[in-house]
């Protein structure tokens, strides 16, 4: 296809005629389909199954370190959890704490603390005039979500394709001791697949903080959720032991569940962090509940045995979704290949592909595709505030509709997307 | 038996030196037995055992309000469950919120939220120089671990035989602004067993605090654990209808879980409040998870149906549990009645018997009993801070161990208190 911007008025303006006609022909359909979340679809949710049997009347409730799971107990996880989790997080069981049902409540809740009680002895967040965290951008709209609620200002960083631009983020963090925190999915980020570079990843372990509560917020959501491709998949340098080599050890707070392994909601999550950090968040987690759910713990830890379990386990849900992946790629190439309205992610595993349309169209594009009945995550909801400086990120969610629901949707799509873009590119040459 | 204090030095001694003996015995065989936790025993555990067995592989996943509960969403639980938690709250299923597998995770949330971004829009108390909470006393460690881990100052009230003494609650609340909450217990009250009178409970409806944001913190953890004793069992008032009728409506948080129903940790909780409140509440929920463990949610609604359902599984704990009430009593009645050394509960439901040594005395006992193999609740914890001023109250928690093992721990205990009593009275005598 031949660049939009090269087309002329005439041209631009025939396409879009035959264009708004078949928007207006899907339209008439009244389909309700959504790209929005990045959420499992059924087939992979049956793929679990089997978990809800490992456990029954008849099963035995004790764990490997003699707990019985149905009583109270245990605040730190029992000792199969724990060593299932400090596998999935890469390190000793040492540096592992065990929580609920939910990693971003670990966020949350940790976040809190810094609010409430400080973070490791220091002053509560609570009680200064300022806190600050650096958003990598485009990035998560809940971990945005957090930190707005608590009233902490969001700093943009741009994104480059080795992970964080960290010649932006070390400068900033080694002369605000303001900010308290960075928020990074370090592996198939979201929304924009990249998986950060070693030089990244030791980067950040050699960080020098003004602030000296600082934590690196590590995110590691989709460690294990590759997409089987025949040319690989991204491996990243583990950031607890690098901290722990450059002589920061308790610079991290890494973040990992079994959300998008087993049952989303219903699986376990779990802190990997220094001992010293670990420590101080016991104290809080002491305070906090008697214990979590140790059945649920017993069931995950029986269902996957090890990391081979789990990994055999992804490559099920790697099969699953592949092909909406490669579904959604197929379609933007063929409907928008050579057109240069827009760029789009190729990743290897996670769950988004994310879009860039021509600035100031994501809106715009969004809000069409919902007329014809798609939903999409909200433009702007990748950055803090949902608010996008150049209009034009868009996060598309593959997994949960079926392929031929996702093949409507992306239809759909590249139809919003031509429109829009064509009414820019009109509407800037009528204004230049 | 006669009252100690009016036997003579030499009638004391001389059974001082025959406690001694058996003390020593007992202590020779290196028992290890426990009283210090409200902890369900193995045979209540088994009553729940066939709630493993609801959910399978071959289930349907799908709430009543259609929400696959294996996926993401449903942040406010399913309308089974919330059905279920609210008619064990007692109020309607506007009033509910559900939430994770622990009602003290709950209690300790609030305040968090309290202290980092405030109730209903009032100041954070992180930003305040004090914040007071009451705490009836004797009470529940737990919750005063909560408010010491916040740096919450914690200020004692005397309970009464119908609940925390009002007139003192009344005055300080209407006084003082910084004071934001009351802990209470109000049903089988942990430790002393009380239930609150109908009275106390229009009082905390009606009462006036000086802080638009001080709440009720009305933890009923009891509310359905009767003994099922022949006389009866207790009913209160329920308090957030309570305080809607007495224009009060966002006064109380309530709090109640399905721990010590079914399996304490692997439970449901669930937070019940006027809908201004629930609003509030979610508003942070909103932030701070996707979704809770909704796979347990339907587990505990297609297990227990409805109330019918959890009252005649109450019964089958009642049934287990009460043989140890009476048979802790029956211990104290024939080793301490009439010694004039020692007054204890007797309370138809909850967890606890609240036994009031001799002043100065609870310490002491609680350490003797050690040195035998019997764990006590430490003395003092009943009491913010640890400090129990008088030293007297301990708390007995007799649904853990077997009756047997249980005979044999009140036996060690009554050893203990004859002991400690006697060298208290001579002492007393000797400085008098």
């Amino acid at each position: 296809m031949k660049p939009f911007s090269q087309m002329t008025d005439a041209e631009l303006t025939a396409m879009k005629a035959d264009l708004t006609q078949q928007f207006e022909e899907v339209k008439g359909e009244g389909l309700s389909l959504d790209m929005s979340r990045g959420k499992p679809s059924k087939a992979q949710l049956d793929l679990s199954m089997g978990m809800m049997d490992v456990l029954n009347s008849e099963s035995d409730y004790i764990s490997e370190d003699g707990v019985d799971c149905r009583n109270y107990g245990g605040v730190y996880g029992i000792q199969e959890a724990r060593q299932l989790m400090a596998d999935l997080a890469e390190v000793p069981d040492k540096n592992i704490l065990i929580y609920g049902n939910s990693s971003l409540n670990i966020m949350f809740d940790t976040v809190a603390r810094g609010m409430s009680v400080g973070i490791m002895g220091n002053t509560p967040w609570g009680k200064l005039d300022e806190v600050k965290f650096l958003c990598p951008v485009p990035g998560y709209d809940r971990h945005f979500g957090v930190t707005e609620f608590f009233g902490i200002t969001m700093v943009n960083v741009p994104m480059l394709p080795t992970g964080p631009d960290m010649d932006i983020v070390e400068k900033l963090i080694s002369e605000d001791p303001s900010i308290k925190g960075i928020w990074c999915v370090p592996k198939y980020s979201n929304p924009t697949g990249i998986s950060y570079s070693d030089e990244t990843v030791r980067r950040f372990a050699r960080l020098k903080p003004a602030a000296p509560d600082f934590r690196i917020y590590w995110d590691n959501a989709y460690t294990v959720h590759h997409l089987y491709y025949e040319d690989g998949y991204d491996t990243i340098l583990e950031l607890v032991e690098e901290c722990a080599k450059a002589g920061n050890p308790d610079l991290v707070f890494k973040f990992v569940s079994t959300s998008k392994i087993s049952f989303p909601g219903s699986g376990i999550a779990a802190l990997a962090a220094s001992e010293a950090n670990i420590k101080d968040a016991e104290n809080y987690l002491k305070s906090q509940t008697i214990c979590f759910d140790k059945v649920n713990q017993l069931r995950h830890a029986r269902y996957f045995k090890d990391m081979d379990g789990i990994q055999a386990h992804m490559k099920k849900h790697a099969d699953i979704i592949r092909p909406k992946f490669q579904k959604v790629d197929d379609v933007l190439e063929k409907e928008l290949g050579g057109a240069e309205i827009g760029t789009w992610s190729h990743p290897k595993g996670g769950y988004f592909i994310s879009f860039e349309a021509l600035p100031g169209c994501a809106k715009a594009i969004v809000a069409k595709a919902k007329e014809a009945g798609v939903v999409m995550t909200p433009a702007g909801a990748t950055y803090p505030y949902g608010k996008d400086p150049e209009d034009s990120n868009i996060r598309i969610a593959p997994t949960f509709p079926t392929v031929e629901e996702l093949e409507r949707a992306c239809d759909i799509f590249v139809l919003s997307v031509k429109l829009v873009s064509i009414a820019k590119i009109l509407s800037d040459r009528k204004a230049g």
